[in-house]
């Protein structure tokens, strides 16, 4: 017998179809009973007529527990109430695999105890909706490059060589070898980009950080788009169209998950408004001097609350740019005029949501890039492929990578970062 | 200035325009010269006329090396002799980077140095073109998935428990604890198609595996798609409608690529008629018996040649179904009438590339998946979070995994599968 799922409900109105669920709630009063159902697309409502169904199969209805699985038959029907449209006028139950005791019930847990059952969690109609944001970000993030004439490039996670120092990076045995997982993808991505011309990977990346904040996983996913003969101030054209992108793709297709978070909808739709603003990293630093911020001053690294304030300056997500060169990794190309910053930028979401991309253009001469090897202590043989990309047919290119997961947090306005992946790594957290 | 690249040439026929741009090689006669240029997007020509350009610009084309990058500007202008049907009539030159000694020359070069010079062996035509269909399978995967209701999930790459042993995984300390990079992501896949319905992943697997052969990769990427409600017959038939539509999409929009690789479309073409052939283990053990395979017997698992000769049956891929229990992974479901075969088939491609797809139907049985754990030497604490998939609302439900290098190395028709991956990780091999 062929199941249909509820995403599939408007061609089947008025019809008697079968659907594959599970319990998630019921009530019932008299001659009636209303099943709470889910069926991996939606969450949907049953009604159990126990005049129209006999009173052998209204029992079985009323008996059923909390993550019950089924094969419920039914009739489709418009329901204006919900946000989904449809219901199902049940005609039959035969139930699949029983759940007794399911620990996450409608009460309030504690976070360890839902992180704990995670893979139970998932099903939960608020985990649903932002995994479904997830999804589309990450579908329309292919539609995006596939359209502005990216191909897909994957970096490898084993890597030999370290971009940005060895403190923070996972090792392991590469038989009799030392190897390390990926921070980021991006020198492998200039070699691509030199080869395709316009690239995208997107792929997990790990940083064994010691620090447990609401913005921080130990094991992340990143876009990292690069492209050849792509200067600094073209790159952030690109930045805030592709977010500006997801953000109207999750408006458009993510309406009743958008919903069930509560999120507030005119907020994104600004946010698909460009461009976004650009504020020196100097004009930012002076802007927060001026507002009271005395623990910064020119050559620091922003902290949370710094980046909060600047993004509070715009109804949108905000880049700031050309930071000190000395708080910025050794492959950012120096400003042509002021050797002291880099051409990069930062963009921070709003609301508090922080960094969410982080760019440059990349240093392009063999020469000062080698200097820049040797100052920051890496090993000239581990990059000289890298140092090859220099040395054949160089080229102005530039690049950034977005954080899948910050993205997730910010646009599905959730408050940890834990919650927008399946299954979160976290310090002291590799289970399940 | 905006450059454009040659997949807009047609927009801008007859229009003088600018592209970034590689040398590849060059020729001359008297007063006309030749440049085969790549601009990441394709490989085409440049004509350089000295009475148009002047003598100037005409020895600086003439002078130009392999790999040196330029801005060329030029006429777009038809050219019915080339696959890609464009050429440009050039107008100008200018140098971006030059390119002295380029190792990679037109001449014969050795595996190995060519693998050393992976960063730059991807900018050859015949890398180039794996590359590109590489990313149409990409491409493909998600519209395919996406319009048959799928949602990508991704599974955690650091884990505390292992699906199939620990003898060749990767290790790595986890702040205190010990963590495994993931060799398949299925498990979790399990937890999120009770969650979800339909859902697949596609992401980097590894493989510490001591082999050398031309179909292992250490660090590889899979797809992996596990359907809720689903049985291993209705799985079936999605992967052979996932394979037919990837070997479709790239005849229809990579036939430049096939042309550069001198693949036989005939054979592709062939190879998206369904349905595609299914064989038990049973008759494929008796048919390689009877056609004098003495080196196998029940219960054994194949061999290359064995899947040869059995592929070779068919002009398409072919299954060979329900495999016996005892050379199969812990997690497939019994057979219902015959206890010593499990519910699995393994998609085997044509023309010698070997197993591409592996799949089966999971047990749902808490019971017996219970004495499964335990037979296996497996922890039952690792493993809890996985046993409760069948406790609370176990439903029948099926996935598979299809093996993305695997693939590639079949559909472009290359020899050896580290030409289906940008980096290949193989055993010594981590660099670059
Ligand atoms: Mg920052
Ligand atoms: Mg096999």
């Amino acid at each position: 017998m062929k199941l249909i799922t509820m995403d599939q409900a408007k061609e089947y109105l008025g019809q008697e179809i079968s659907i594959g669920a599970w319990v998630t709630n019921k009530r019932s009063s008299g001659k009636i009973a209303f099943l709470q159902l889910r069926d991996g697309a939606h969450f949907f409502q049953g009604i159990v007529m126990k005049n129209d169904v006999g009173e052998e199969l209204f029992d079985v209805a009323k008996s059923l527990t909390q993550e019950t699985s089924l094969i419920v038959k039914g009739i489709i029907q418009e329901d204006t109430r919900s946000k989904l449209g449809y219901e199902l006028l049940v005609t039959g139950i035969e139930v699949v695999g029983e759940s007794q005791d399911y620990p996450i019930t409608p009460k309030e847990h504690g976070t360890d105890f839902l992180m704990d059952h995670r893979h139970l969690w998932l099903r939960s109609s608020r985990q649903h909706a932002i995994m479904k944001i997830r999804n589309e970000i990450i579908r329309a993030t292919y539609e995006f490059f596939n359209q502005e004439g990216f191909i897909k490039v994957d970096p490898p996670i084993l890597t030999g060589s370290a971009p940005e120092g060895t403190t923070e990076l996972f090792h392991t045995k590469y038989f009799d070898e030392e190897a390390y997982l990926s921070q980021s993808g991006q020198l492998y991505m200039e070699a691509a980009a030199m080869a395709f011309g316009k690239v995208f990977s997107f792929g997990p990346t790990f940083r064994a950080e010691k620090s447990k904040t609401r913005r921080h996983l130990i094991e992340f996913w990143m876009m990292e788009p690069e492209m050849a003969f792509m200067h600094q101030d073209q790159s952030l054209e690109v930045q805030e169209k592709y977010v500006a992108y997801l953000v109207q793709s999750v408006l458009d297709n993510c309406d009743i998950y958008l919903d069930t978070l509560e999120r507030d909808k005119e907020l994104l739709k600004e946010y698909t408004q460009l461009p976004y603003e650009r504020i020196s990293y100097d004009d930012a630093v002076a802007l927060l001097n001026a507002n009271g911020f005395d623990d910064i001053a020119w050559g620091d690294d922003f902290g949370s609350p710094h980046e909060t304030f600047i993004a509070n300056q715009s109804q949108r997500p905000i880049f700031i740019l050309n930071y000190p060169k000395a708080i910025k990794p050794f492959y950012m190309k120096e400003h042509p005029d002021r050797p002291e910053v880099v051409l990069c930028a930062d963009m921070i979401a709003p609301e508090g949501y922080g960094e969410i991309i982080g760019g440059s253009e990349r240093e392009v001469d063999y020469q000062r890039l080698s200097e820049q090897i040797e100052k920051f202590g890496l090993s000239k043989e581990d990059y000289s492929w890298y140092l090859d990309l220099r040395k054949y047919g160089s080229v102005p290119h530039s690049g950034f990578g977005l954080g899948l997961e910050r993205m997730v947090t910010w646009i599905s306005g959730t408050e940890h970062i834990r919650e927008s992946i399946p299954f979160p790594r976290l310090l002291n957290r590799i289970y399940p």
